[in-house]
């Protein structure tokens, strides 16, 4: 295990292909080292005895302790406390963790690795063995680079216009494969040591250049990742924790990259292609369980905040609106604990969450956060969208009329309230605030992705016999060949 | 373990003390048999090797085999096992299992006779483990008699101008107690064996005399019964399991009603009261995690049936609707799984499942059903409010219209039909329909006792520091003296 | 104009061609005599000074003083009188006033008649004139028949098995038409004078057969009513209003109906039947932004009694519920009012209401009626579903008790008490209430059915071009010709 | 009338008091132009023929033709066309027309100071109708400084411990007060030319201080305006119409600030203030049903944008979206239009909108408004958070990758898609977007501030009356005076 410290000192050797606002970019500048500051936090708590329980595993490849963000599940008990470090980090940073699309994508190769050369003689698991060895002994930082841009929507893969729009081998050699092409919404990708790609969805029998995993070092000759960046407006004066954080996602694009043979994990065998994806999909769901459940306490704790601030914490609605909210924190991290209850040893050994409650979970989760914006602001008022620029507190003309009309409960001092009243609007009425809110819906899946899985997952057959037995109906003899689900209905 | 005519057998020999209709009727009128059969159904089930591994469980007094219905949880995995056979027993008669009020006041009983006894040196537990050691040799059935008439609301038990209105000890004897008063909406107590009475709220130092719970058989001296019932508009020619079901609640008036002293498990220790009250109401609300999860599903699987029946089975909005119900059973069910996770061994060493996420499930469930009725007619269509009566499609005049004018699939028969839309009818435009809709929001509690509740056992300072520490406040120094909570809001 | 007497007294001369139960049965059973009784009251409400300005009209045929339920609306004000009329009159009756599908027919049938004959040269209108006169001479009640039984939904009228899934002609003869075919969900033809058919959706060019309209007396030869009634609860001493009323609805079949030319509307010419199907929803949607209004309005009194009774009137979660539901009220009844500001003269001379604004208000009727008995249901609580049958309430032995125990507010007198939950039972649950809710969701359309007119009326692509300006997209040349609506998507 | 031009040239020679970010800042500085722009647009339009049926009215003051943002209503046609202009401008501007306040407080002013005078003898009417015809001739923008800072909520104005933390007479003086205090969430103070304060809420005897209404031009000394600004993000290519907006709002510091006898409306009558506070409200809302539903529709139309240009306009669950949206758009309007239709004749001849729609369509409004960004940035997609910087598609290195992945339907340019999802990062991902959702809440009155109103203003003794009429309950009897509304709930 390495510390923060030493992630950064890594992370300062890598070669120069970040672009942002129309010109290259140090990974180091201003704009995005909020991200940088939380995936290095993730490398401090392993060391933080608060955390010692859940943030550090010991490897089933090695017996080593190890940071559990480069963990293979072994148990229920590890899901448990993945979910568990997921909530406790989230809410110790403010917000997303940043480092669970390594884990989780990582989780899915362990399986679908292991799978595909039971059936095809591969040799991707010993690929991926020994590339886990190498995340684990040097605590490496990843991204998973899955969403394709996916060009004209109602189209496949390979019926686009532009075969790139989907990422794909274009060349096979003795010694690898070259791939092209590009990863949308890349989050965390300007400051992690590796990126994983792996395929968007599932792929048919004429897309095997599409059914392609590797791994690549971030700075990978041919990948040249083109930035955005989101942050809490920073602080000039008045410093917090929450202030410290940030995130970017890049569109990583893949410019006729070569891929060394040992660093692929699929490449043509189109029937895993699809289980990938999903499997990648369902370990980062049932990670939103714990992570979005941090979020929304953090939405009740601020909204309880204002309250108090506000004088208001003993209204009724007031009262009833945070029992919403706390509901939905317990549901989210139900969902999660259901999951791993429920959970199954796959063919590799790793232990997958059942797929059903991550995704109940992770829909609510998606859902609800446009209420615990409404929440948060409702309660807190006027003021997050109103409240004059940070240094028009410290200027000698305007800082005592603000200190003087800012004054609430007269027992709370005026620095406390803007403190509080600052951050709401950080977390709201902010360019940090607008974006995260479209974050919190797409992010690890869109609540209508959920939807549509949890539909496709439920033996709605089985419900509907048990509707047909109570009804007398004989179900062998009920008509079902017509309307029987075909599961193919988006 | 008995059977369901054994159960039958032994309510003949019960004294008459039922009213309906403003007369005496006999605990096997047809208006009544529904429920009993659901409870029979309770014996029958635990002899089905379909369920032999939830329905039965081992004493932990006699090491017999007995009825889960009779257990005292002893780990998480009896609580798994009680959810999930309230959810298969709830699945296979269609809605309420009716005998969960036995088994959920037994428990909190456990706890808290044991509790007092520690407390006060009283003998509480001492019956109650005799009580128990005979409910579970004769397999009892029991209904627990919580909610008081209550009178005035804003006004406390002994404020009422009636003292009566909460139930309460008049006379104490050396050979037991005299109560008075009367419990409301206590359902099945016209077919089970025992009524145990139980507080229905926290009682202050001057209500020692409201603080008191017990056991009495069903036809106990002074004890009279006055009923409603309900069930499915009894069927002629069509029969179906649906039909079968029926549901009873009564207002039990106890008018000095004596109670020997071995079958008094509280009187006077009010302290006491609170915690029972609570806890028959945690157990009663993890039990709804099993039965809400099935009745949501009964609903899902009728939506579902009813699309396939009119032909609109892959119609998008009727699958998105389907995962939206298919969620909230997940989400329900999660939440009761979660609660045993979290559960915590009493002194008594009876398993306590997580108060927050069964409240949280408990809530979801009654406030769901109003959306499930919706999509079930809004799904099957205006066909379920006129759907002329069943005879109508027998009479030889009538009958081959409607036959002939029902046909909707032409592969389905129209038998098939009419039977799922009669159920569908049954379902919700009927008086059972109706009443249970009313039945689902309240039962085990209101969403909003439930709302308060969680606000009540959420550490909302503990999210409020979350918060705080975000925005940099110090919470040591921040204002924590005024608007700190009371609990004490409703 | 005649009184409720003389409209009765009419009925008693129809022929018997009503069944239920499997039998024949006269139009003055008790069973439906609810219904019955709310049509009689649209006509003595005319004679009541209270209801002057509303529910007298003038005829633009005769300048007689008619019944407004037999009138043509003829400008913006008769539309605002119907809608107040028809809130006016639910909120007395305490629910749908039954008598306005006549009123909307008619209306619908005065526009198309004109249309049709300016474009075909038929005498269609002059029937239609005709046929009116002797309406509003008569005073006639009527019905309409719209909603065809449909069978095998996914198929077209000519498409099905059986091709009198829908109403058809089967014979044109010289003196007039053979119709063949059933109408389903057809409320109060049990009761009223005539029943009017029409199409129930467009038609295709080979459907001259089925798009047909005309009028028939309720008792014509071939004729049968097959039906369903509810109503609430008989009450034996406890009378009430509410309990006056009740509903029927039949499948009305019609077997080789002869219908002579002077009273048929439409025989064949298919662009029209698809006008006057959405043109006889439109005013019948327009109807519902008064009666649903009225219903809203009604929960929302009863849920404020409910309050009132149980000593919670000044909780702020219920007021703030109440307030929910005030302003359902009025969002409804002020989408009828905009649709009679944005309404158009007709061709005919008729006033047409806007169809967005009354498609915008049925839908949200159709929505809230859930959440309406949810408030209810929740405020007034479990009593509502547990409530003993009223002759307990005047039984020696159990009145005493029940009277004793029903007490709340001391103030208020039991028989008070008693008076509310009884209707609140009434209301919800019985079958009644259980009936009700499906009928208010699908009655006049079900919201998903204006949900798809909403999205067909609405101009979609001028919102698109308000928001292309915005973004700097230069209209004309944006790429318009993928994906512009067709319109036809269900 | 005069132009946008004329209108900036005026604000040219205003005196600086505006501060902003620590520092004083120029009234052109770019920063605040946006907001310039839109007060610039609403003289311009008032030449524009495409408007000239709403923006022009004839001043019943002085027969002359004015821009209708200086006019006092008439009639029930005047708030129709304040309606219509308002929703006109609010989407060709893209959102807030910035002017309504000012028109909205002068009508307030115009019903009050009438009241007053004929109460009290005063001559605020008189002083308000020159300061009218100034307005008028002069075509005067002004903002209405309504909401106090309010200090500690539950205490009242003359009881906090800072008595400025509510606006208030200091001084009376012969000729004229001084005033002290400070104006929150003051909206355009930063560009108008008078500022016109306000009571924020009904003042009791001892508040006659308080009780206080006056303008003063807005570099008035003794004003100082601390800023907080807001816009989209600036472009540098991708010019568009959307990115010349911006909005201010400033804490509005009243220092001892004298206004002559002239310019006073208010200056002790305590009964007044309230009703100038809430007939403000009322116009304001009215105001909202105008621009707010040019907003819905704004964000219908961007969603229906997003769906062509994804491809996927045709999925049913798109057009069910679409569908709810429209229908909010509807429900909004008309509830200012039922509010038109029920409007009333004030004593001093200004019409005054109907106070219950008013507040339901605000309410809604106020509620819609997370669903509609929600629906945005679900059917839009991930995009909306990650696309990158505009600088980014035209430079050499990344521009090129840009436009061939951002490529979707084929037939609609790179640009095109570009210039699309630019404005929807605008509109939601951004620090306008995060602040336009808390404005969109609290502007006008937050919708808890409705639902109270609502409740107040509504009847609800006439609905329970209805209850109890059917229940039969005899209204006179029943006890009425416990529990009867104070209406001082919040």
């Amino acid at each position: 295990m390495i510390t923060g410290d030493q992630y950064r000192a890594r992370l300062r050797k890598l070669k120069p292909n970040l672009f942002m606002g129309g010109k290259p970019i140090d990974r180091f500048d201003p704009k995005i080292e909020g991200g940088m500051n939380v995936m290095a936090m993730t490398y401090d708590f392993a060391f933080d005895p608060g955390f010692k329980d859940v943030g550090v595993a010991t490897s089933h490849l090695t017996g080593e302790r190890i940071n559990r963000f480069t963990h293979i599940h072994q148990s229920m008990e590890d899901l448990f406390n993945k979910q568990k470090m997921t909530r406790l980090y989230s809410q110790e940073v403010g917000g997303c963790i940043q480092r669970c699309m390594g884990i989780d994508s990582l989780n899915a190769l362990s399986v679908t690795t292991w799978d595909a050369d039971q059936k095809y003689g591969t040799k991707y698991n010993e690929n991926f063995i020994n590339f886990m060895k190498r995340v684990q002994s040097e605590d490496l930082s990843l991204v998973c680079a899955q969403t394709d841009v996916k060009g004209n929507r109602p189209a496949r893969p390979h019926e686009q216009k532009d075969p790139d729009l989907y990422v794909r081998i274009v060349e096979r050699r003795e010694d690898g494969i070259v791939v092209n092409g590009a990863k949308a919404h890349n989050s965390c990708s300007a400051y992690v040591d590796e990126i994983v790609a792996i395929p968007t969805r599932n792929m048919t029998a004429e897309e095997g250049d599409w059914a392609v995993a590797f791994s690549v070092p971030s700075d990978c000759e041919g990948v040249t990742l083109i930035n955005s960046s989101y942050a809490p407006t920073p602080r000039k004066k008045l410093k917090a924790p929450f202030n410290k954080i940030g995130m970017s996602h890049s569109i990583t694009v893949f410019d006729h990259v070569f891929v060394p043979w040992d660093r692929v994990f699929l490449a043509g065998e189109t029937d895993i292609a699809g289980k990938l994806a999903l499997l990648f999909a369902l370990y980062h769901r049932h990670s939103y369980t714990g992570c979005k459940a941090a979020v929304s306490e953090i939405f009740t704790g601020a909204t309880a905040l204002a309250a108090e601030y506000n004088g208001i914490a003993r209204a009724q609605h007031v009262r009833h609106k945070l029992a919403d909210m706390i509901q939905v924190v317990d549901l989210i991290y139900s969902a999660g604990i259901a999951a791993a209850v429920n959970s199954q040893r796959s063919g590799s050994g790793t232990q997958i969450p059942d797929s059903n409650y991550c995704n109940a979970g992770r829909m609510l989760a998606g859902e609800a956060i446009y209420d615990e914006y409404e929440a948060l602001a409702a309660i807190a008022g006027g003021l997050v969208a109103t409240l004059p620029p940070e240094e028009d507190f410290y200027d000698e003309m305007t800082g005592p009329y603000l200190e003087k009309y800012i004054m609430r409960n007269p027992d709370i001092s005026a620095e406390n309230q803007h403190r509080a009243f600052r951050m709401f609007q950080d977390m709201m009425a902010s360019a940090w605030g607008g974006h995260k809110l479209v974050d919190y819906l797409h992010g690890g899946g869109s609540p209508v992705i959920e939807k549509v899985a949890i539909y496709r997952d439920h033996n709605i057959e089985h419900s509907k016999d048990i509707a047909r037995k109570l009804a007398g109906i004989n179900i062998d003899k009920d008509c079902k060949n017509i309307d029987r689900e075909s599961h193919a209905w988006l």
